[in-house]
C-alpha cells in the first residue's frame, strides 16, 4: 500500500525547499498539484526541472476560482465534487504507488490540501512534510524581524469583515494578512481605521525573482498581485 | 568584505533544513551559534556532522539564562555586554570572511539573533535565510492543520500576564504559545479560564527523535521540556 505525501515546498525560491521535500520530489513517480485551469500553477513552478523523466503528473485544475462567490451553492457544489473526485482518484492510485502532492508554503497553514486531507481520513496513509511558510519568506524580504521578545502576532485573512479586521489589527503588536488579492481595498481601510496603515508593508511573490516589497500606503490599490501578504512588524522590547 | 549570514535551520530534524541552509553550512569556514554554557546547543546539534573539517566554531555562551529575572538590572547589563562583545567580534571577523550564524527555526520569528541584528545595522553586510518555524514542525506533528479558510491565528508568548493570555486565547480561533518552560502553569490556567484547555496540545522537541505530542490537560505540569510549544487548532470552515 502506498502513501499520499503532501510536501510543503516553501515560499517560492526552489533553494528554500527542505532537503526532504527535494528528495521526495526528485524520487516521485506520481505527482499531483492544484492549479487554475490554463496556468502553470505556483507549486508546479517551484519544482520545475526536478521531476524524474518517468514521473506522471496529475494537475488538479479548479473548476472555478473567482467566477462565483465562494459562499454560493453552485460554487460549493462544484468545489465539493472536484475535491471528492480527486480524493477518490488519489486513493485508488495510492493503493499501488506513493503519490506526492505538491503544496506551496506549509501544508497545514492555510494549505489547499486541507480539503483533501479531511476526505482522506481512514482511506489512505497520509504524510505531511512541513515547509517554510509564504509569510516567513515575505517578512525575511522586508529585512526586519516580524516578532521578538513578548510580541503578539495575529494572522488574519482578508476574508474577514472590515470591522473585525480593524478591531484585531488595533489589538496586536505584529500582523500578517493572508488572502489579500481582491480584499486589498478592505484590508487597507481596516488598517487605516486601526491606525496601522503607515506601518504596513505589502510583499508580493516573496523570495522569487518577481519579489516586490512596498509600503502599502504608497502603492496603487488596483495593482495587487495574487501572491501577496500584508505585514506589520512587532515593536520588540520596549 | 565578508557577510554575516544568519541561517534558519528549521525545527530540529536536519532533513528539514533548506537546500540553501545546507549548502551554506557545509561550505562555512566560520560558524557562530548561541548556547547555554555547558550545553551542546540546539542549533549546533542540528548541523552535527555537516561542518567542514577546517571550520572554526564560535560558541556564543550566554553569561546567564534563568538565574536572574529577565527584567533585573544585573541581567540586562550582563546580556547587553554579551551581545555587544559578540557583535564586535563578528563584525571584525566579517571584514575578511563570511560568518554563518546558526539559528534554530526561522531567524526573524522570535529568533535570538535579533539582539545582534539591531547592533549590526550599518556595521556589516547581513543576510537572513528563512527556515521552517518550530511551530510548523509542532503542528505538523499533531496530524491536524493549524488553520484553514478564514481562521484567525494568534501567536502568544508565555511571558504575557495571565489575564492578557486568557483574553487573547478566548478571542482567537487557532493559538500558538511560544516560550512555555516555567510559564506553563500560567499558560494552563489562562487556557482553562478561556475555556480552551481541553483543545490544547503540547508538542515538545517537534520533528526530532525526542518528539512528544500530548494533550496539555492530561500532562503533569512539572514535566515540561524547554523546547515545547502549546497549540490549539482552528476549527476551519463552519
Amino acid at each position: 500500500m502506498g502513501r499520499i505525501i503532501c510536501v510543503g515546498l516553501g515560499p517560492g525560491d526552489p533553494e528554500l525547499m527542505s532537503l526532504r521535500a527535494h528528495r521526495l520530489v526528485r524520487e516521485a513517480r506520481h505527482v499531483a498539484y492544484f492549479r487554475k485551469a490554463g496556468r502553470a500553477g505556483q507549486a508546479r513552478r517551484i519544482v520545475e526541472g526536478l521531476l524524474h523523466p518517468d514521473c506522471v503528473e496529475y494537475p488538479m485544475e479548479y473548476p472555478l476560482t473567482t467566477e462565483l462567490p465562494a459562499d454560493s451553492p453552485d460554487y460549493i457544489a462544484q468545489l465539493t465534487a472536484f475535491y471528492d473526485q480527486w480524493t477518490e482518484r488519489l486513493v485508488t492510485l495510492a493503493q499501488t504507488h506513493d503519490v506526492i502532492v505538491l503544496c506551496e508554503g506549509d501544508p497545514f497553514f492555510y494549505g489547499s490540501f486541507m480539503h483533501m486531507h479531511v476526505r482522506l481520513r481512514g482511506q489512505a496513509l497520509v504524510e505531511i512534510i512541513p515547509g517554510i511558510t509564504g509569510m516567513s519568506g515575505c517578512w525575511t524580504a522586508t529585512g526586519t524581524p516580524i516578532t521578538w521578545s513578548d510580541d503578539v502576532l495575529t494572522v488574519l485573512t482578508g476574508l474577514l469583515p472590515e470591522a473585525e479586521l480593524a478591531r484585531r489589527m488595533r489589538d496586536s503588536d505584529a500582523l500578517v494578512v493572508m488572502k489579500t488579492g481582491r480584499n486589498l481595498p478592505k484590508i487597507r481601510r481596516a488598517l487605516a481605521a486601526a491606525g496601522r496603515l503607515e506601518q504596513a508593508w505589502l510583499v508580493a511573490h516573496g523570495t522569487t525573482r518577481q519579489q516586490r516589497v512596498q509600503r502599502l500606503a504608497e502603492m496603487d490599490a488596483a495593482d495587487c498581485p495574487y501572491f501577496a501578504i500584508v505585514l506589520v512588524h512587532g515593536p520588540g522590547p520596549a
